[in-house]
């Protein structure tokens, strides 16, 4: 399985690169885990789900720690059929668990994981969609996982193609996180399309 | 049919909220086709892709015509089965055309549509992603859409995850537009996750 993540961060200042650079400063704990390539549009991150969306929340954590005004969209994809194999890429969850639980028992296991997760002091806003491809059914997987959402802890509201989310951002990322692992079939193409923000001047 | 966007403007100027205000000018003429609500995150557009595409084509190239380097996210979507009938989003390429069209078919109208969209005379790089959802083979018609990139003249290269589109905002929109309308089943749960940018400071 190839996963990984196309990762762009926006700080809505004219000092936008240096708050780049130190928000790229967070990644370095990650970098023997992760594959990550940086163009002028994203950072490519491929790797293992655990490095993956803890680098992601990193990422963000440090840069909406300024008070300037910052958002963060990313792409995010696993079991993509044009992608090649990656062992790097290996994950417990979906070699394992994913594939023999009911979706109850996925669901209960997504909550239990945001209720552990670390707290970072930093509270963001977040919205996305899951999309499950290559089966029919799709809206099945996507119910459940919209069932999890509003159980989180972490559920704002419900938006047209997409879910908000709100909270420290430890707690958000893991939400986002057991979205991706536990809904659509663990052997299959599911991919995530993310938008987080921090310090905005408008109201929620 | 529903049809809609989630789009974000992402000026990276201390004066981020000027050129933002600026843009949501340029959706004036769209205002009675399309339904427009903004929250602190996104601005929901509904409607029929001839007046969505546009309308995020206009916003994006009045903000890029700032020296500012600026950037936009879309979630794109169309036939959600979670998402109510719109009369609104009613589509002839949809209703009738694509339904009965081959993919080479569909590939040559989608290039005869970027040969002919209107020239803007703003420059910009655009990265995306298609995601066919609810079928079995969802690949094929991604793989028939990037021949179809491949050849529209505004293909720059592949990356991981999706494709990168560069040169005049009108052709770059009138390629997204095409590959959302023509790829896909007609009646089927096709979106779209959109990056734009323009002026920006790092190399390409």
């Amino acid at each position: 399985m190839f996963i990984g993540a196309q990762v762009s961060l926006y700080p809505m200042t004219s000092d936008f690169v240096r708050i780049i650079l130190s928000g790229l400063d967070a990644l370095a704990p990650y970098r023997d885990d992760l594959r990550i390539e940086t163009d002028d549009i994203s950072t490519l991150m491929v790797g293992a789900p655990a490095p993956l969306f803890d680098a992601i929340r990193d990422l963000f954590a440090r840069s909406a720690a300024d008070p300037a005004h910052v958002t963060m969209h990313a792409t995010i994809s696993r079991g993509c059929p044009g992608e090649p194999d990656d062992p790097t890429c290996r994950c417990d969850v979906l070699a394992t668990v994913a594939q023999t639980t009911s979706l109850a028992e996925r669901q209960a296991q997504a909550e239990a994981a945001v209720r552990t997760a670390p707290v970072l002091g930093v509270e963001i806003d977040l919205q996305f969609s899951l999309y499950v491809l290559g089966q029919d059914g799709h809206m099945d997987e996507i119910y459940g996982c919209i069932d999890f959402l509003k159980a989180s802890g972490t559920f704002l509201r419900s938006k047209n193609f997409c879910t908000r989310l709100h909270g420290d951002a430890g707690p958000v990322f893991e939400t986002l996180r057991q979205a991706f692992l536990r809904f659509g079939p663990a052997e299959g193409h599911v991919t995530i399309d993310m938008t987080a923000s921090a310090n905005s001047p408008s109201a929620r």
